[in-house]
């Protein structure tokens, strides 16, 4: 494999990439009109921008019609349409995870063709992380044979839902539900909104629009939505674990059949995984050609000519090191994610393990590489791009979609709780297998098996003296061994105080944990990812084979972001006595030789970035533009001004 | 002083406060269409916002006929609007400073009363940091007695220039300046670029015009500027220390003087860092004010309704921490310029080095507070501020006007560079000290004794192992001297490896300085500047009397800022062996401490905020209202509709 393919195959998954880049070309040539947004983003106002997705969006869609499904899935990637991504990866993958298979067939179908748009209805406004809590509530009624749901308070409104605000006709929709009175838990429905043959009227009972301006995703309409005794037919709630019949009897699934079903929905956080790699990588992109560009204009000061190394140089390698990793993890998190669902087919008697560890990793993986992503935009736009601030640019949008990245598909402290809490669980697993390892359970013994198994041998056999002695900072394994070490002791400290408030019962475990806890919690959380991270990649690595260049560069890349984890946790390793300043002393000269070994325009070449062939087939390279203008002018208008000068300016 | 008066003080200067609520409250009562642009940000295109800055404009401008001369200046703290602030401070303050008492006098009178408005054109297309590089040129004409501007290809083209694009009738104007063929330097010149009384049509010769939409100051026209063969009248070449006549002789001051001429220009930047202050903590208000309004319409999760602490409220501490810090520090600033002027006039034999000092802490200050300000109103806007991503809640704006004040004003690399440069010269006189401090300058003897001496104690008095030995978490005093300490002996490690790279001679020293050790320059400036930061607040607090309640709370921010410093450069503690993890280990327990001690309500009351008063005087309180408008539809609108609802709703 080399570079280019890895980075198409993580980004776009295999094979998609040409047919995405000639279903790009298609469109561009029928529909030259439908520029995409890049460094349009402030020369219109938000309804000019509502206006132009629309027309983009109807484009689109002419040009994908009957087209191959795994592409259409993947229209997203064809243009800068949010719309899509929600209407493929939340809308229909819903319906697919939780429709009966008669469901699945008959929304598919018209979600396929576009005959209808659908947005994920989740979110309150009063409830976002906390979906227990929801209120809006779907009634059976028996006489109708419908449901009828409400929002009855404005806490209840579904608040934020992409494409919910002017451009759906149908969401899914999160509702308490209660059929002849009874409780049956929180459903989800199929909902219609807006009625497609009648210039999106909506449905009378409906109330819903956009939420207005925002920084990020401005041109998507993100909306609210109020339901007055709305009336749906039973069939749209989905069915595939909890049946109600015509006659008001119904049936539910067991527990872990609903967990599983859920389960799939974790899918979503491993494909953003990739895309926010995606997303800081072409900033990263934009912002090498804009100083490429750029050089023709300004002076070569010392960062555009330079033998050596400052920090504009620094940022740029390390931005690359970091979202590589990430890349080459979330190929890692997609295998895993790939074994989780045969599992499922062959009935694995672990399969809620399976599930449980796959989950706290994506939700992890999530939150920190949605975060690096915004680092690496930011810095881009500030200091790597020369044009960064402009809009045509390119950076101001892509800061645009990393700012709500860390909020949306859950927020990422919440998320790295759940990662957190159970790491704790492991802890007291640890503890109970350093009493007795007999009396685990099957589950036990699975948490203490998969993924996080170097947790054991850090427990059981790694001794802190002798990966301080053997600490070298040339040498890979030996500082991941370290920071394993290093995680491990951190967490069990946290882990000990935790317990033994939680022993004296003074306070309650959800106060404790939420609360007092949080940031210790997540900050754990977050160093045990970035372990992960360097694990998934140094296997990822092992795993495949690479042409020779690429493979010296991956593995180059992975030694520059482990450094820099070590640069992060340093205090840590001196606390726990798994470092000191002599053995940290290497790694500045260390990292300066790793820099110089980074070749950036074979890093720059191997990364197709869609956004930079959007800037150039639309011209919107004003630098460019704008000089030659200048110049132009420079030598011809201006000759017949300057002789016509009048000899006298005013001084006012 | 009551905290409240602190902070007014700081952000206003004495006094100034009660008269720009006034002429604020005059501008909205006589021009309810003045309305700021908080929350509209992304409601308007270029086009729109430019049209209604320039509206917002000549309605202040009425308003502020007449009115006292120091209010006039601040007109920018009276609504939002950043054209003002250049064109006092940094079109009028430059002709100020390098212009004769006559041609002050002239400009003075036509800038207070709005007849022209000023943009500062310095930075080109090709030139930002290097003045010295300047390409843009001017030709002493003896025939016409003018002079001829010129900027001779693209690279020599202004570019970036706030109010330049499409407001501006002058500029002041940097050029490298000949005058019979012979060179006298960069001089500064008023140039007339458009005739406010011809719907400022440009002048012939001049090619200006906007550079495009961009992220932050969206709606300030940032310019670029050719000029060809432009002739302007000898007089607009700023004279106070060149002076050149109508026969072609000419005079220019010596080095000294010029020196001194420019160090005035510092003062912008010393106003800088009260406004970035002004910016972060304006942003952390509004956040809070936005919980508070949240809490009616969302359920009260762990962080609405809480005892203890998460990291919201963190959050929300160490920013009032951070930035109350750094806006005591800038009334140090302030007293600092005073003295520097005072010093000017009574010809102070060490004027020289008094402005060296007061200029690498200002420039430090300002890279250091415009970061600060960007982490908090990032924050803000993704956590604290339960509505943050959404226009109206204010915060996007705040991002907007954050993002580019790293660049503007000097990149903050750059400046943090200056700063490190004066560190490592002040090093090479402490080593010239410690052999013999007979031999020392009047100049050397100055950088030892001046802010800077804590180095002096550090390098002759201190032991590192008293300071460990005495060193106790909850003794500000001594983790102060702990902390300078380990900086001191950081800067030494650096400096000693540049100077004996510099022995070599291998490599020139400006590749040294900018490039191989410029991460390292800039890394302990900040370092630095945080120490100086926690220094000039303990003594501000010393020097003055407060409120008992302001003078506890202020007490508890800046020792929660110290210790977030101590997080931050812990490990360069362990590394010099000024801490180890038993004197860290109270730490956690400590800063949750103080947290408890502080009133949040007490820290929002203290602070004025303009912002949140534009929104409630034009009702951009969108949440509120829209939460009525839902509330009243539901109640009626719907009452209606539920009754003539039709019983089946078409399932597609
Ligand atoms: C651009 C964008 C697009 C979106 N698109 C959609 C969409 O298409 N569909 C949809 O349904 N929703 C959507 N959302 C909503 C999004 O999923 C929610 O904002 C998110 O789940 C967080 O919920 P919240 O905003 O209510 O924050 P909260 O749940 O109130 O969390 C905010 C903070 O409260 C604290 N907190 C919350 N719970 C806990 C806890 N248990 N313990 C400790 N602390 C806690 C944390 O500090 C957290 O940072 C979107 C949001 C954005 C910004
Ligand atoms: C919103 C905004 C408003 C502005 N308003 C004005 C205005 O009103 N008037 C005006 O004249 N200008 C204005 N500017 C321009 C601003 O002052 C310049 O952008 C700034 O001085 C930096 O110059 P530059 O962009 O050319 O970057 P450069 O000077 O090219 O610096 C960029 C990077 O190069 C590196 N670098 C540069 N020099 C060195 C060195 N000596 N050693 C090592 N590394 C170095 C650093 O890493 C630095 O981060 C504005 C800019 C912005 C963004």
């Amino acid at each position: 494999m080399d570079l280019r393919t890895l980075y198409n195959k993580a980004i776009l998954g295999e094979n998609l990439y040409q047919q995405v880049k000639q279903a790009r070309s298609e469109l561009y040539s029928k529909y030259p009109d439908s520029t995409p947004f890049v460094g349009k983003m402030f020369s219109m106002n938000q309804k000019e921008g509502f206006i132009k997705l629309a027309k983009n969006f109807k484009n689109l869609a002419a040009i994908m019609k009957g087209k191959d499904q795994q592409l259409i899935q993947n229209m997203h990637l064809v243009t800068e349409i949010g719309v899509l991504f929600l209407h493929f990866n939340a809308f229909l993958s819903t319906i697919q995870m939780l429709g009966t298979p008669e469901q699945v067939k008959y929304w598919e179908n018209l979600a396929l063709n576009f005959q209808v748009l659908g947005a994920y209805a989740q979110t309150e406004m009063g409830h976002g992380s906390d979906v227990q809590g929801l209120l809006s509530r779907a009634d059976y009624d028996l006489e109708t044979d419908s449901f009828i749901l409400n929002s009855q308070d404005p806490k209840s409104g579904k608040y934020w839902p992409g494409v919910l605000g002017i451009n759906c006709t149908h969401c899914v929709f999160q509702a308490q539900t209660f059929v002849k009175g009874q409780y049956i838990g929180v459903q989800t429905f199929v909902v219609p909104i807006r009625d497609k043959n009648n210039q999106m009227k909506q449905y009378p009972g409906v109330e819903a629009g956009d939420i207005g301006p925002k920084f990020g995703f401005q041109y998507t309409d993100n909306g609210y939505l109020y339901l007055k005794n709305y009336r749906i037919p039973r069939e749209n709630l989905l069915m595939r674990y909890c049946q109600v019949s015509k006659d008001g009897s119904f049936k539910i699934a067991g527990k872990k059949a609903i967990k599983l079903g859920y389960g799939s929905m974790l899918n979503l956080r491993v494909i953003l995984v990739a895309s926010f790699c995606f997303g800081a990588l072409s900033s990263t992109h934009l912002a090498y050609h804009n100083r490429e560009l750029a050089k023709k204009y300004c002076e070569e000061t010392y960062h555009l000519q330079k033998k050596q190394i400052g920090i504009r140089d620094i940022y740029f390698k390390e931005d690359f090191a970091r979202m590589t990793s990430y890349l080459m993890s979330s190929l890692k998190l997609k295998e895993m994610y790939a074994r989780y669902q045969k599992a499922i087919q062959q009935d694995d008697p672990n399969i809620l393990s399976i599930l449980a560890e796959i989950h706290i990793l994506s939700a992890g993986f999530k939150a920190c590489s949605s975060w690096a992503q915004l680092q690496t935009v930011r810095q881009n736009l500030i200091y790597n791009d020369p044009i960064g601030h402009l809009n045509w640019s390119g950076q101001p949008q892509r800061l645009g979609d990393s700012i709500p990245a860390p909020t949306y598909e859950g927020d990422n402290h919440v998320l790295l709780q759940q990662t957190g809490k159970y790491l704790l669980k492991l802890f007291m697993v640890i503890q109970k297998a350093k009493k007795s390892k007999e009396s685990l359970s099957d589950k036990e013994k699975f948490m203490l098996g998969g993924e996080l198994s170097f947790f054991v041998d850090c427990a059981f056999q790694r001794k802190a003296v002798d990966v301080l002695h053997n600490l070298n900072m040339n040498d890979f394994e030996s500082v991941m061994k370290a920071l394993e070490m290093t995680l491990f002791l951190y967490i069990q400290d946290v882990a000990q105080s935790i317990y033994s408030e939680i022993k004296t019962g003074e306070k309650p475990i959800h106060k404790l944990l939420n609360e007092q806890y949080q940031d210790r919690i997540v900050n754990y959380s977050k160093f045990f990812i970035h372990v992960m991270n360097v694990r998934f990649c140094r296997s990822y690595l092992l795993q495949n084979s690479f042409e020779s260049k690429t493979e010296k560069t991956l593995q180059t890349l992975l030694h520059i972001y482990l450094l820099s984890m070590v640069d992060l946790y340093k205090v840590l390793m001196f606390t726990y006595q798994l470092s000191n300043a002599s053995k940290l002393a290497p790694i500045a000269n260390l990292k300066y030789q790793l820099y110089t070994q980074i070749n950036d325009k074979f890093l720059i070449d191997s990364f197709e970035n869609p956004i930079k062939e959007f800037q150039n087939s639309n011209s919107v390279d004003v630098f460019e533009k704008e000089s030659q203008n200048i110049e132009a002018y420079l030598t011809e208008t201006f000759t017949e001004l300057a002789n016509e000068q009048q000899k006298q300016t005013p001084r006012l």
